[in-house]
């Protein structure tokens, strides 16, 4: 069925001319400077700053050893709240970092970690929530902030797909103690590898900045160091992709809707609902599959893969952990594992693909009826 | 003292022709796959593969992951006997692979692993032996096996300043369970930052694999995984700068003699020793202090930088962890921590920069003896 026809992938980096990123490349080079916290690093550091009006911020190498070193900068190393719904590299984060992760169930709607379930499930032995913007989409940051504050404990954000996303006029990644971002290749901007803290404080991205390097200090490193460097190459990328994110965002929102038309004629799939005081999700677009088309999330992503369409159904299957202990049942998350998958999403995607991954919707649904 | 000279570094990366770096990453970006496991980073380990003739070869994003997922894939979570006096990311990449390092002294000629040391440290807990080659030198490694096959544990090398160093007709890199390489800019051949496993089994590098891109397995992701991926641009680099390591080798070879010639009119100093059945060491340039000169690595290092010669103390100062344990007093370590000092070394060397270095190793010591 894909005959002839390119796999039309899940996300496709930006990339601006290549022109402009090798010129780029080339100072580098010639700069002889091409990793340790080099002048690249802290002028894609600024850039970020200034886009996000936070001053407190780190890169990383990657998302994920930004939320490791950023668990580390908060005493995070007891037992850490995380959503049973997530992406594995924020359950491995905290392991990394030294803490236990606690699975609490989510919000249906939202997909992001349910207050009430985090309340019930803290203990004496809890010393931090991780909670996740899930796809973009805000977590309950007031429910949040205000259970975090009673137990006394520190809040984490990670924002992973958050670039660009406001929420009540500010950025996403303001909210919480402290925000993660990936800058991954398939992140709205993004260096090739990479991540960042950003943080209330003044303090922390100085702690990121010496745990990312061998947690190297005057008095010796510290025992919760590493390699988490972003190398002079990927940050200068970074820093051109960041140019771009603007008109990537319009992009984006041009495809949303392009695909919410689609989708009305889909009464079977649903876009995952975004919480009223955001704008639209340009992170990523998540579907949901109602609860008696008779498959499931993974039977649909490898269904759409015989039409040439590749998505993800992020909470099933590879990208679950199983080792995680869960404080109660979590029903929520199992739902999810069952009906949630990620739809092809990117600014340069055509109108013919947009369409294309459609009609692969439909004719899977009109195969499977016809079948049953 | 240093007006109108730039600061002679430690180390300078490896740069093949800034055009040859732009063209290999133009066809990256053209080819739209910038991460995420792709063909650069598979050709890469095919080269790494060929030139050690070692089949079971894994690259990661840095040493020190390479280190942190070789010790998942030899399950070295709990206790860990390190070398006392080592690069902190040693010990950090056992923490964060969940283990526990036991810091045992170190051998006072070749400042690797003492095995009768690591022999009264095995417990009932220990789980594996985390040797370093120091600085490129061959640990005992005919101990060190026997002590680990006896006590059935495995036996990984860290060996990170190892390329192109051979120990008795074998690549030094083949040796224990699995050994461990960097790939980052300081080192004799690189990928910006960048990290390899070698094994001798062909199970291990699969392992790898999986755990750098979050341990993703079909039956769900493993908790050991993280993002521990090589960028197609970083292995894009690295297998250019490959071919260019065996000129690099010659050339730091010549560097080497120039040093030893310069040394021997400077009684205080000698460099440190290499064991016999290995070559000359073109990883690093380890020299060691007399105990009688009055000052320490650490003062003599300082004292350089004022004379435009940046060095390093590696084992003492701002590379020391303190927050490890230690089965016994670690006396071996802690004068290599006073006397042990890595000289600026690199191909590129002029033979005026090695002069330079030597005039200010004599200076510093005639000024010290002066101002008693």
């Amino acid at each position: 069925m894909t005959a002839g026809r390119d796999v039309i992938v899940t996300v496709r980096p930006l990339l601006p001319p290549v022109e402009k990123l090798t010129t780029a490349l080339a100072e580098v080079f010639d700069s002889g400077v091409i990793t340790n916290d080099g002048p690249r690093v802290r002028a894609l550091e600024s850039l970020l700053s200034a886009a996000l009006g936070m001053e407190d911020l780190a890169v990383c190498a990657s998302g994920t050893t930004a939320i490791q070193l950023a668990c580390c900068a908060l005493e995070m190393t007891g037992e850490v709240l995380v959503p049973a719904a997530a992406f594995p590299a924020a359950a491995q984060a905290v392991l990394r970092a030294g803490g236990t992760p606690i699975a609490v169930d989510i919000e249906p709607t939202y997909l992001t970690m349910d207050p009430a379930a985090a309340a019930a499930a803290v203990t004496p032995r809890t010393c931090g929530i991780m909670a996740v913007h899930t796809f973009g989409c805000p977590a309950d940051v007031d429910a949040l902030e205000s259970l975090a504050a009673t137990a006394g404990i520190p809040l984490l954000f990670d924002g992973a797909a958050c670039w660009g996303v406001r929420f009540r006029d500010r950025p996403l990644l303001s909210f919480g103690d402290a925000s993660t971002l990936s800058l991954h290749a398939t992140k709205l901007t993004h260096s090739v590898e990479g991540g960042a803290v950003m943080s209330r404080t003044r303090s922390i991205s100085d702690k990121i900045r010496r745990l990312r390097n061998f947690g190297s200090t005057p008095d010796g490193a510290l025992a919760a160091g590493t390699n988490a460097r972003m190398s002079e190459l990927h940050a200068a990328v970074g820093a051109i992709v960041l140019g771009e994110a603007g008109a990537e965002i319009s992009r984006r929102q041009a495809i949303r809707r392009l695909y919410e038309d689609g989708l009305r004629t889909l009464p079977w799939l649903e876009p995952c609902a975004f919480r009223s005081d955001a704008a639209s999700n340009i992170g990523a677009f998540p579907v949901r599959l109602a609860p008696d088309t008779g498959y499931d999330a993974e039977q649909l992503s490898d269904a759409l893969l015989r039409y040439g369409v590749h998505t993800r159904a992020y909470f099933a299957g590879r990208y679950r952990i199983h080792a995680i202990a869960r404080h109660a049942a979590t029903p929520h998350a199992d739902a999810a594992a069952r009906s949630i998958v990620c739809l092809p999403f990117w600014g340069a995607m055509t109108s013919q693909e947009v369409f294309r991954v459609i009609e692969a919707l439909r004719a899977v649904h009109t195969g499977h009826r016809a079948a049953r």
